[in-house]
């Protein structure tokens, strides 16, 4: 039998429940949990509904929440690819346009068309729109680092120029104003890391 | 020191973290915990975008999505409040407008004016917006009640008739279409609990 239209969006929001199991590797800010991805996205929609006045250039805010809202649903099949982990980036991708195909395939096919291609333009990364909310996605996991003193960069062993180069060029281009604070927020953080560890000696 | 407008603004979704934290009394589809109001918030607003063409008059998705976003920040202060708890409505409304003033508060002031704005219209439920967003609030824990079996109807020995009168009405004014297929839901999974019972003798 021929599923409705409404069968099959409800069998797709039924399967994107599933992304509040997928486990990043950012904590929650009080450290209690690691958070996961459905509730990160949660919040990246509220960055971007308070933060849009730092965007690079001009941009379509509630484009910007539709696309936070939905970018990391391929991670239902694929999993959460830490930043840090050194995975190849080009079969990552492979895996991801498929999975993005497999879901948005289970919506009527207008709408999974427009969703799959609001998720492309995600990805790519080249409109104004897609480059703030790529520069949220880095922006964010920053900030819990940097407020739970150290995060994931301590668990990775993370150095400052590694920051400045796996964050800066995406938070730069999409959000200047932001990274202007990131820079002296990770500048601080690793001065008084630095300060912290045992003197070599002399 | 006066904090800047970003400072405000990045104190705000600082403080908002604690979202994750509320745990709701609806499991998750695999039941394999409770799940939390932030990852609500989330699906919320993805409901608001895949069923739009349901709600009850003409409605800006985009408005749904930014109120669905919001809609449960209050919780911060005050926890979630399970429909089937039977609390007196009145102190909560009054708890829950202190809530948002506090956490709206944080922000610039016209800023979270607007925000506060789109908070206070919600929980009147009197726009189109207003309604379509209450209703998918009540649909999404009821279709997740639905597919687990019974979940917070079961814990709570909710009646067939409690279901109609604790969601039927906001469903049916926001969403007509959506509570014509909970109707048939509800129907289904209550007859098929009492063939399951064992029968009284006669």
């Amino acid at each position: 039998m021929q599923s409705t239209a409404l069968e099959k969006r409800l069998n797709f929001l039924r399967e994107i429940d599933r992304l509040k199991s997928v486990i990043r590797q950012s904590p929650l800010l009080d450290k209690s949990r690691k958070e996961n991805s459905a509730e990160h996205s949660w919040h990246l929609a509220m960055y971007a509904l308070l933060l849009n006045e730092y965007a690079c250039g001009p941009v379509d805010t509630n484009r910007v929440i539709q696309m936070l809202l939905l970018h990391d649903v391929v991670e239902i099949d694929v999993g959460d690819v830490p930043i840090h982990s050194g995975s190849s980036s080009e079969s990552q991708a492979e895996q991801e346009a498929r999975a993005a195909t497999r879901l948005f395939g289970l919506l009527p096919q207008q709408q999974g068309s427009e969703l799959l291609a609001l998720w492309q333009e995600f990805e790519l990364a080249e409109t104004e729109d897609a480059k703030f909310a790529k520069a949220l996605d880095r922006f964010q996991p920053l900030l819990i680092n940097i407020f739970t003193g150290g995060g994931t960069w301590t668990e990775n062993s993370v150095s400052l120029e590694q920051v400045f180069s796996r964050y800066g060029p995406t938070i730069k281009r999409g959000a200047p104003l932001l990274w202007a604070v990131c820079e002296q927020w990770v500048t601080q953080h690793f001065a008084a890391q630095a300060s912290r560890m045992p003197r070599q000696a002399s």
